[in-house]
């Protein structure tokens, strides 16, 4: 048997009590004949007292020093967790990002992975160690700075060392278990993804799923490492993520999975809407609007340009943001305004996307018209549409949401015949 | 003006204020001319509730894990001590004890600082920063795993770095006014001493004195890098500790100060005494005792060997040693019962320990009498002896030990006409 790379969020390690409940599950992998690399996060609710602290001594933390201070959050559950595990009679030893040879760019409480060199991790495991890596952080490559990945980046760090040291798998350990075909607070009956593609995962990610995040999932597709999501809480099967259907559990359980039509249903009200209303209907008007959003640095979602009205020569272009960056996108538009040449602006935040995801609606073309028609049947008022190969995605009022997310997963069969979806804890990094 | 390099114990940094005010001071420094390098140990009581969490998760942490955990708590507070100087409109920059270039032995828990290559220190003060440096804490040579460098060690970070860059004045910032002629608690009318020889503090410290510890002011010494003691929450002067009499004081205010005869009186009830009762007088017996207690890797302090009693041709032999070692030294001494041949141990750990201390005392033949007149009208029996060339060490039973103090520091002329002293706050790392 090969190497294991697992990765335990921050409800998973909350306190000692969990953290010696991880270092079992840990041995237990080890006892099964692996060689174990383990990636951890902060303690439940470390990072944001250290956040807290910041936030006391200055009102705008400077990268570098936030990013020193924050890696503070994985030493301490890395130390603790290799006590624990050497507690149960095993050979364990941590590592930070910097030791493990996560090398980042310089872009600081945000930084990207460049490089992994995992020469002290690989010494380390073939010598008989369980080796445990601080999550979300490196070393950048030209200033030796400690930096961090930003949102989600332990999962990052975990894959990024899968590939790096050509594990089996990355088991990513979470507080739910696996993805599901809708969010399970919004729809009782979801059902667990047994396995999903690369692609899909990755659309549903970018469609408002938190489970995985785009990035994780970009970079296991890209070196081709299976991602298993699974529970630390239960011993259940979770997810499989890969490129094939479930090579691992199929050849364990001589089963055959067939890649559903439909993965999933996603969905996200994080975003707002902007409509620059009475643009000129002429050549490099939309151009210079999104020039002045890619100035101030914003990345907007989808796009939508109206039919010009033939009587004013006039039309309007829609597109949605992160609500975050709502003020900065009217600033920059309004600075713009003359040279642009536009009427007025109108903002809303009360909007909310729906996404079905799915590799089997290329070759299913009913997709389409019956995702349209279950939404029309529950009464919800379609304001955006946006599609790629194997997404559609609408955007409606927020408060419509709910009923819609539960209406698509109804009518696309993913209805399971039980509530399964349990949530043990609160939510890692 | 010349490099600074100033170092901030846990006290001085317990909370958020703690840090501002300490931040202010650092750039006081800055403006006054000088570059400045920082070296802050952790905050308040953080190492001790991440030992508590070692604890929780198992009864014996290793070391090299125990190390990896402790050191976060220096992470913590340099990367505040950085924002909050930012904040002040000032360039900083926090280094880990690696990044700083602390080269360490590989003994965990307890690391001797073998080298100090501060290139990164060096760039970054010459670039205008302010160097925020992590005490405590730093990288083994040979495996380049983190170590700390035990109790008071960022005190010897501080004086490393100091000798390393060559630095005009090393000051160790701490929540007392100095160093005293006797322990302000014990002696209200202690006297805080503005000048003191390395030698004599060596002495202080090796008797109990708490301010610097012995491994800090030898390494100081050695590089004769004058130190600085003052208080973090005054604007004092504090102690000078140095080779030449205030050389730095006397210039700045054209003052010339004299050596005292008697540096101060120290105290320590750290101790216990352990007696070998009827031991064989002859050679070789007194070898075979301190064998089996080094081999147990214990440290002794004082050895007495009572004359031998003639009738029997036996003797005893005292020694003293710290309290924690009381178990460890009976169970070796026990095991060796038969080979060494004594005929039962005695342990008693209700004993204290008075040292005067004094460069004077060498040329001053009339010391040691006063010293035991003084102990004498105090009614306080003398159970050990031991003397170097500038101090007097004497055992009495634990009780006796403030009335001592009290004893001979007035009997020495030591007494201040006022209590000066005033304790702050708790007590650094």
């Amino acid at each position: 048997m090969g190497l294991v790379v697992q990765k335990y969020g921050g409800s998973s390690v909350a306190d000692a009590e969990g953290i010696k409940r991880v270092a079992k599950r840990i041995v237990e992998a080890k006892k099964n004949g692996h060689q174990v690399v383990v990636v951890v996060s902060a303690m439940g609710d470390t990072t944001d007292e250290l956040i807290d602290l910041a936030e006391q001594v200055s009102p705008m933390p400077a990268g570098r020093e936030f990013d020193m201070l924050l890696t503070a959050g994985e030493r301490i559950s890395m130390a603790l967790l290799a006590m624990a595990i050497k507690n149960l009679g095993h050979e364990a030893q941590s590592f930070t990002g910097s030791q493990a040879g996560v090398i980042t760019d310089s872009v600081h409480n945000k930084a990207r992975i460049i490089d992994v060199t995992p020469g002290r991790i690989r010494d380390s495991v073939d010598e008989g160690n369980i080796a445990i890596v601080a999550g979300f952080q490196g070393v950048s490559q030209d200033k030796k700075d400690i930096t961090t990945l930003g949102r989600g980046g332990s999962d990052t760090t975990a894959v990024a060392l899968a590939a790096a040291l050509d594990a089996e798998v990355c088991e990513i350990y979470t507080d739910v278990d696996g993805v599901f075909t809708a969010d399970p607070r919004v729809v009782k009956k979801a059902k667990k993804i047994d396995w999903i593609a690369f692609e899909d995962m990755l659309e549903l990610a970018a469609s408002g799923s938190k489970v995985l995040l785009h990035r994780c999932v970009e970079y296991a597709r890209r070196y081709n490492i299976p991602i298993h999501v699974r529970s630390s809480f239960s011993g259940l099967q979770g997810t499989w993520v890969s490129n094939e259907p479930l090579v691992q559990k199929a050849q364990q359980q001589g089963e055959k999975v067939e890649q559903a039509i439909i993965s999933g249903v996603a969905h996200d009200t994080s975003e707002a809407k902007v409509t620059v209303v009475g643009v000129p209907d002429k050549p490099g008007e939309a151009a210079s609007i999104f020039r002045a959003i890619a100035d101030a640095e914003i990345n907007i979602d989808m796009v939508v340009q109206n039919v010009s009205a033939a009587s004013t020569g006039l039309t309007d272009i829609s597109f949605t943001l992160p609500k975050t960056e709502g003020r900065k996108a009217i600033d920059a538009l309004e600075r713009a305004k003359t040279a642009i040449g536009f009427d007025s602006l109108r903002y809303d935040d009360q909007i909310g996307k729906i996404s079905l995801v799915g590799a089997g609606m290329k070759t299913n073309p009913g997709v389409t018209a019956s995702f349209f028609e279950a939404l029309s049947d529950a009464g919800v008022n379609i304001e955006l549409i946006s599609t790629s190969e194997i997404r559609i995605s609408v955007v409606t009022r927020a408060d419509d949401v709910p009923e819609a997310v539960r209406a698509v997963h109804t009518a696309f069969g993913l209805d399971s015949d039980t509530a399964e979806a349990v949530v043990y804890g609160g939510t890692g990094r």
